[in-house]
C-alpha cells in the first residue's frame, strides 16, 4: 500500500489529502524560503488520531510536520524532507473557560481571533498578539510574541499547561494549571518554542486576562531615530506602564501614507498603548508624555475610543503590507533580533546604517520596550546579486546583536534561516539541545531540518 | 591518597574541609528530614574550581550536592548518599549592576539581602522574596518565590541567562540576557527548579525592576476563612495590581501577638501591599477596599512609612518563628500544594478540616493570589504515632489538591518529600524528565535521591 493508502486506513479517507493545491498550500509558509511540498497531508480530528499518525511516521521512519495556519516567518511548517504534513485545524475547539482561574484550554489549531472572539463575551482576553491570526499551537511552537509583550509578556510566560504526543507516541502533559510550580523539571518551557521538533502540541491551557478598565493609545513623532529609541528605552526603565510601545520608521510611514491615504508625518514616530484603570491610565500617559518631550518629542496625540484606537494600530499593523506594496514581484525576509534594552539604539543605528551601505530596500519597525526590532527587506530571490546584499546584511544585524549579548530571534523563531546562527549564539549548549532532541525523538521524524538540527 | 587529601590537591587545602562542625552544618537544610553528613565540603572560589570538583567527581563516581545558604526546607541539600558538599558561598560577588538593562549578573553564592544592599543604591529591586536570606543559585535551583510573586513572578521568571556546569564538566550558558528569545530549545526554565539535579549554576543574570515611587500597605479582617480567601481571589480576578496579598489564618496571628506583643484580632486575615504611582496607588487601594467589604470585611486598615510598613510585613514574617516557639522540641513540616485560583476556598477548607479531623498541630498561611498555601506543621518525629497522623494529613493536602489540577509544591521544590507525588503529577512525563537526568547526568553524581530519582 502507498503511504495515502496506509494513512486512509489508519485515520479515515477524509482526513487524508494528496491533492495538488493542497499540497502546496503545505509547502510554504508566509517567508521568502524555498518551498517544498509535503508527501501527503493529514487532518487529525482527536488525539487519538495524532497519536496514530505519529506511530506510523516513526514505524515507517517518515518525516512529521505540524501545520497550524502557515503564517510562520522562518520555514518553520516547510517539509524540507518530505513526508506527512500535519494540519491542526480540524482541531479547532475552545474545550474549556475559566474565568475564575484567569485560563482557557484550547486544542491546538484555535486561532487568536476567534480565542479573542469567545473570550470577550466573558470579558476576558488572550494578550499575545503576533500580527497573524496564527493558531495557538503555532503560536507556542514559534515561542511567539508581539506588540503587547512588553507588558504581558511571550507565549512561554502566557502557556500554563501543555498536551504533547511525543515521537515514541506517548501522550504527556506538561507544566501546570496553577500559577506557579516548583514540582519537577519545567518541560513546558521546552516544549514551548521547540517548533515540533520534540513532539507535536495537541491542546494547550492559556493564561488569559480580564479586559482592562481603560485603554489608551498614543503617537509620538521624534525628530531622530535615536531620540525616538530612547525615548522608548527609557520609558520601560522608569516603570511606565506601558502595555505597547512600538517604533517605525519614516519609510514605513510613507508607505502607509500611500497605501492607506494617512497623513502621518515622515518623522520616527512611537505608538503608545497604556491600560489599566482609568486614573491609572491617565497618570501613566502623562509620564510617556513628559519622557518624550525629554527627549524632544515633536508632537504627542492620544485617542481613547475603541475605534480610533484601532484605526492608529491598524497603521502599524499594515505597515509590512503598505511596504511590500511598493515592490510588486518582491519576497519579504525579516530579521528579528532582540538585545538588552541598552544596546538597542545602537544596535539600530547600526541596521539603518548598513541598511544605506549594501542599498538594501528595508525599513525598521520594532518591540522597542523588548529590545526586539525587525528590518523589513524586499528583495527578489531569483535576482542573486540582490540576495546575497540581503544574505550579508542579515548576518551584519545578527553578528552585531550577539556581540551585545543580543539573540538572532526574539520572537520569530529559528526554522530554517536562523539554523546556521545557533552554534554562534549558544555555544556548548547547542549539543544540550541536540542530546535532549535525540532523547525524545532518536530516529530524527519530528520535523527535520529545523532549529537544533545540524 | 583519600577523597579529601585528592580534593585538596585539585583545589587548595584551604577549601577543603572534613571538619565535624562544618559536615555537620552541610547535613541539613531547615526542614524535618533526617540529617545525613558529606564525605567532605569544598569551597570552590572559582567556575574552575566547580569545573575541577565535577570531574574529579565524575571520575571517581562520587556524588555531589551544590549548598547555598542551607535554608531550603524539602531536604534539598542534604547529601543522602554521602559525598561531596559544594558550598557556594565564597562565590559571593555581584558581578555586574546594569540599570539601563533592568538586570544583574551575580554569582551563585550571592544571597538575597546582599544583593538588595547593592542595587538599593541604584535605585533598583529584584523582586523574589522567600522569607529566609537564601542564595540565588538557590532560589533558582528551587524556583523558589514568594509574597510578591503574585505581581513579579517566581524566580523562573526573573532569572534571564545561567551559567552551569555540567556532569561531563563543560561550562555552559544558557537563557538569554534580553527580554525575550525564540532561539534554541529555552535551558534556562530547565535548570531553574532542577535542584541541582543537571548541573550547579554557577552565575545568574536576573532581571530587576525599578523602585516603586509608592508602596502602601493594608491588613483586611474577615468574619471567616472562606470570606477572606473569596476576597484574595477576587481582588486578582478583577486585575487589582496587588503586589502581595497574604493570608494569615488565627492560630498565627494568636502565636505572633504573644511573641511580638501584638495585638492582632484573631480572625482571618489578609495582608496587602500595592505598588505604583502615586495616583496608581490609592485607586489600586480603593479597589482591593470595595472587593474586602463585599466579602464581609470586619476592618481594613492602611500604612505607608516604609517603617510602619516593615512593622506590619514583620508579623507575616514571623508567624512562622511565633507558631513553632509555642512547641519547644517540635520540628516543623510545611505542606506548599497550589492549585488554580477558584479551587483555592475549597482547599484550604480542606486543610482546616483534616487539620482538625488528625489533631495536628497546624496552623494555614498563604500567598493566596497564586492560589499557594502552606500548612505549618509542629510534630515530633520520635514520637511515631504523631508522625504517622501528620505523614497522613500530607499526603490528604496534596491529593486533594492534585484532583483539582494543583500541584504539590508552588516554591519549596520536590527535593526528598514531595518526590513520592512525582508520578502521581506528573504521569508518564515523569519519564521524559528522568530521560533528561539521564542524558546530562549519566552516572547519577548530581545530587542524587532527589527530584525525579526513583
Amino acid at each position: 500500500m502507498s503511504l495515502s493508502e496506509n494513512l486512509e486506513q489508519i485515520l479515515s479517507p477524509a482526513k487524508v489529502s494528496q491533492n495538488k493545491t493542497i499540497l502546496e498550500q503545505h509547502s510554504h509558509d508566509e517567508s521568502y524560503h524555498t518551498p517544498k511540498m509535503p508527501d501527503v497531508v493529514v487532518f487529525p480530528e482527536s488525539v487519538e488520531d495524532v497519536v496514530a499518525v505519529v506511530n506510523y511516521a516513526r514505524a515507517a521512519k517518515i518525516p512529521l510536520v505540524p501545520f497550524g495556519a502557515g503564517t510562520s516567518l522562518e520555514g518553520h511548517v516547510v517539509p524540507v524532507r518530505g513526508g506527512i504534513s500535519v494540519d491542526m485545524s480540524r482541531m479547532n475547539r475552545v474545550l474549556d473557560i475559566r474565568p475564575d482561574d484567569l485560563a482557557v484550554h484550547v486544542q491546538a489549531g484555535v486561532t487568536r481571533l476567534k480565542l479573542d472572539a469567545e473570550l470577550r463575551r466573558h470579558g476576558l482576553f488572550f494578550p499575545v498578539d503576533p500580527g497573524a491570526d496564527a493558531t495557538l499551537g503555532g503560536m507556542a511552537s514559534t515561542n511567539a510574541s508581539g506588540t503587547t509583550t512588553v507588558r504581558y509578556g511571550a507565549m512561554r510566560d502566557n502557556v500554563r499547561q501543555l498536551e504533547v504526543v511525543l515521537a515514541d507516541g506517548s501522550l504527556i502533559r506538561v507544566g501546570s494549571r496553577t500559577a506557579k510550580s516548583s514540582s519537577g523539571y519545567q518541560l513546558a518551557s521546552l516544549f514551548v518554542g521547540a517548533e515540533g521538533t520534540l513532539g507535536v502540541i495537541t491542546s494547550l491551557w492559556l493564561r488569559v486576562y480580564g479586559r482592562p478598565e481603560a485603554i489608551v493609545a498614543a503617537a509620538a513623532q521624534f525628530p531622530t531615530l535615536d531620540a525616538a529609541v530612547r525615548a522608548s528605552t527609557t520609558m520601560v526603565g522608569a516603570g511606565v506602564g506601558v502595555a505597547r510601545v512600538e517604533f517605525v520608521e519614516a519609510p514605513y510611514l510613507d508607505a502607509v501614507n500611500r497605501f492607506r491615504g494617512t497623513s502621518y508625518s515622515l518623522t520616527p514616530t512611537l505608538f503608545l498603548e497604556v491600560h489599566g484603570s482609568e486614573p491609572g491610565v491617565m497618570a501613566e500617559l502623562a509620564l510617556a508624555e513628559t519622557i518624550a518631550n525629554d527627549e524632544g518629542c515633536l508632537a504627542f496625540s492620544h485617542v481613547r475610543e475603541e475605534e480610533v484606537r484601532n484605526r492608529l494600530w491598524e497603521a502599524r499593523h499594515n505597515a509590512l503590507l503598505a511596504f511590500m506594496a511598493q515592490y510588486p514581484g518582491h519576497r519579504h525576509m525579516s530579521t528579528d533580533v532582540c538585545v538588552p534594552l541598552s544596546e538597542l539604539p545602537e544596535a539600530i543605528r547600526h541596521a539603518r546604517n548598513e541598511l544605506d551601505n549594501l542599498s538594501v530596500k528595508g525599513a525598521i519597525i520594532g518591540h522597542v520596550g523588548d529590545g526586539n526590532f525587525h528590518v523589513s527587506i524586499a528583495f527578489r530571490p531569483e535576482d542573486e546579486e540582490e540576495s546575497s546584499r540581503v544574505e550579508e546584511f542579515g548576518q551584519r544585524v545578527v553578528t552585531q546583536a550577539l556581540s551585545v549579548g543580543g539573540t538572532c530571534t526574539g520572537e520569530h523563531g529559528v526554522g530554517i534561516g536562523k539554523r546556521r546562527y545557533q552554534a554562534q549564539e549558544h555555544g556548548d549548549s547547542l549539543y544540550v539541545m541536540r542530546a535532549i532532541k535525540a532523547t525524545l525523538d532518536p530516529f530524527g521524524i519530528m520535523n527535520p531540518g529545523k532549529l537544533v538540527d545540524p
